[in-house]
């Protein structure tokens, strides 16, 4: 095997997760390694992900973390990107030709031969083109994506890290309500409006109540299926007939057969003092129309970035996964992989294992995965069981969470 | 002493918290205790409170807990009201004599000799007028009101069960946005809207991080003070001046000098399709307010119901001390007790400890302690450091929370 030396950067960008640093953390326990070996003498992690690395700002991860395993567990529990992040996205390099020639010249000044960006769509796209671009020029560079977000909507991987904590966030969160709900018998609909524009993964982890304690959210709604306003009133009455207290998982990005937004409130019409058209957001627009057309008590909550950082909650496996694809990165990049995503693949055979794998970053960026048919029911107003099993394992064990002042315990890098 | 021997029945009212149940368990460890002395043979639970007391809706929880340890500590860590809840508040004997004959009936069928209500402000009202009744009816019935509510605005007593596990999971949220909004570099306002129409209790726990991590929230507005919307833009501009993410904490009750709420949206003026004011709440308005006259990035997040049901990042505190107050409830009624309401005292003296003790209904109902001067900066934008002191002690320590299917367990009774 052709060895490569010369020292590593690593960066963060896009929206944060509660498995972000976990993910980081494996990535810098994966340079420890080679360290030892003395093939990657030094990790650097860039501040706010490329923005940093073109500033210069750069800080020593292997000095930092070697023989501090303290310090990398209270690094997996936090949430967020220690490193900072940024929403930088490269373009072509026909087009900002300086900015290429600018970062190569800094990889050369730093002797980097290793680049790992943990992000979500756009940063595997920085990936693709920096590997592309390190090929042209015949600088030896192995570059590697490693997935996170929590949208869970990436191609080619079985699931994504991140994702795993924010369903176990949302799974919690809605069996807690559904318990706060249950306590009145005048009728009364509660809304719970999800993260997920485009993909509705987020949403279908509002079911997995279903298996802990048997009651569930009577409506789930995707952005996968068109939303009608009626059919939805009309499921809505048939579950008031069942019980009093109603509960509505919704993702944030369901549309009109006409392409529209429901939350961009074309139904409830409001507008501000300007006589702009006020954004009310999906949920507080289905709250308005069961005021009007159902007139029972009615309330909407949305999960908003809680889902996303809510790391006091974090799923083990997710955690332990996102530190795995971490470490494997270093692995596969070392093995002389480049221009690749890490993946998860799942075996199901005996219980639920996961292996960690690579694939083409050209299949994979700006490629959007949407929840499959057959995870919604003929409805399209409730998950199927063969999601739930899907969602099951993703959410399953506890974080050994690490509290300070009745707080958990958070690392600054 | 005057030993009572007679059945007793709880009941929970008002709004749910994540301690309601664990005061529920109190009372039932008590009752269990004096099972075996003979005192107390049965203990009932009415469902929905009063209401499912007046159809005799009872559930005898002395056969189903009564050596069932494992059952209990389930039902210790489980959000809501295992009992179900009412809104009912009685009105005055003379109003409605029908009722208090119906109970008196029941209380006699059933050999009721104890009566003990689990519940917030209205709760305590109803402690008042039964205890008064039972005096004038000659009717021998121990009545003794349990506190609980989030809000933490009853008097009397140092704090409310319930309230530092709404008050931890507001910190531990706070905490973990605040790493979420700290990985950009853009300037961007987040504001946080947290539960509290006439105090601001709940709001101060926003200030908790600080003890950990030293980074918390910019700026803290309580119903206390008027609000001012010239003076809040003024302090957003400084504090964005000082770092580029900037965490605004409000309480959802606070008022214009004119007694207006702010969420009611006349700043924003925003109308819905038929002329009606918007109730946009206040984090909207003023989101939309720094949007319009700041411009930066804003974003508003309620963080709604999960405040008063997030039982798996209860306060062991709160949760211990809730346990505590129901055992003390059971023991103060046998002992003579009647009319009261269960308190806290705190002694500082060696640390933090906390005594049961009770105090006079009468001074307690219909009462709302607020947040007194010395809690709150001069400028009215944040606490003080006496405010976190007070709060410090009363979100330590994390409750051993049982899973199942990577969700908390819960117990349906």
């Amino acid at each position: 095997m052709n060895i490569l030396h010369g020292n590593a950067v690593v960066g963060q960008s896009g929206g944060p997760t509660a498995a972000i640093n976990a993910t980081l953390s494996g990535v810098i326990r994966g340079a420890l390694n080679f360290k030892k070996e003395g093939v990657i003498p030094t990790l650097f992690g860039m501040r706010n992900g490329i923005e940093g690395l073109l500033r210069e700002d750069l800080v020593d991860l292997t000095a930092r973390f070697f023989g501090n395993e303290e310090e990398l567990k209270t690094l997996e529990a936090t949430p967020a990107a220690a490193l900072g992040s940024c929403r930088r996205k490269l373009t072509d390099p026909e087009k900002e030709p300086e900015t290429y020639e600018k970062l190569f010249e800094i990889f050369q000044k730093y002797d980097i031969r290793y680049f790992f960006y943990i992000g979500g769509n756009d940063s595997m796209d920085t990936v693709m083109k920096l590997s592309r671009y390190a090929k042209q020029k015949k600088y030896e560079l192995r570059v590697i994506g490693v997935p996170k977000t929590i949208d869970n909507d990436l191609e080619l991987t079985d699931h994504t890290p991140g994702f795993g904590s924010a369903a176990k966030f949302i799974a919690t969160t809605v069996k807690e309500v559904l318990r706060d709900i249950s306590v009145y018998t005048v009728k009364a609909v509660t809304i719970v409006e999800i993260m997920g524009r485009d993909a509705g993964w987020l949403t279908t982890a509002a079911a997995l109540p279903k298996l802990s304690g048997g009651i569930a959210p009577d409506l789930i709604y995707l952005p996968e299926r068109e939303f009608d306003m009626d059919e939805f009133l009309s499921d809505v009455r048939a579950a008031l007939e069942r019980h009093p207290a109603v509960l509505v998982a919704v993702s944030e990005g369901i549309k009109f057969a006409n392409g529209e937004y429901v939350g961009a409130g074309t139904q409830s019409g409001s507008v501000d003092a300007f006589g702009h058209k006020y954004l009310a957001g999906t949920g507080k627009v289905l709250e308005q129309t069961v005021k009007e057309k159902i007139g029972c008590k009615v309330r909407s909550m949305e999960l908003s970035l809680t889902q996303r950082c809510a790391s006091h909650v974090a799923s083990l496996a997710d955690i332990s996964e996102s530190v795995r694809v971490g470490e494997g990165a270093i692995s596969a990049a070392v093995s002389g992989k480049t221009g690749v995503m890490m993946t998860f693949e799942r075996a199901d055979k005996d219980g639920y294992t996961v292996s960690v794998g690579t694939a083409d970053i050209n299949g994979i960026a700006n490629k959007i995965k949407t929840v499959p048919d057959n995870f919604i029911n003929e409805k399209g107003n409730f998950v199927t069981d063969e999601c739930i099993s899907y969602l099951a394992p993703l959410v399953l064990g506890e974080l050994d969470v690490e509290y300070e002042f009745g707080m958990p315990k958070h690392i600054i890098i």
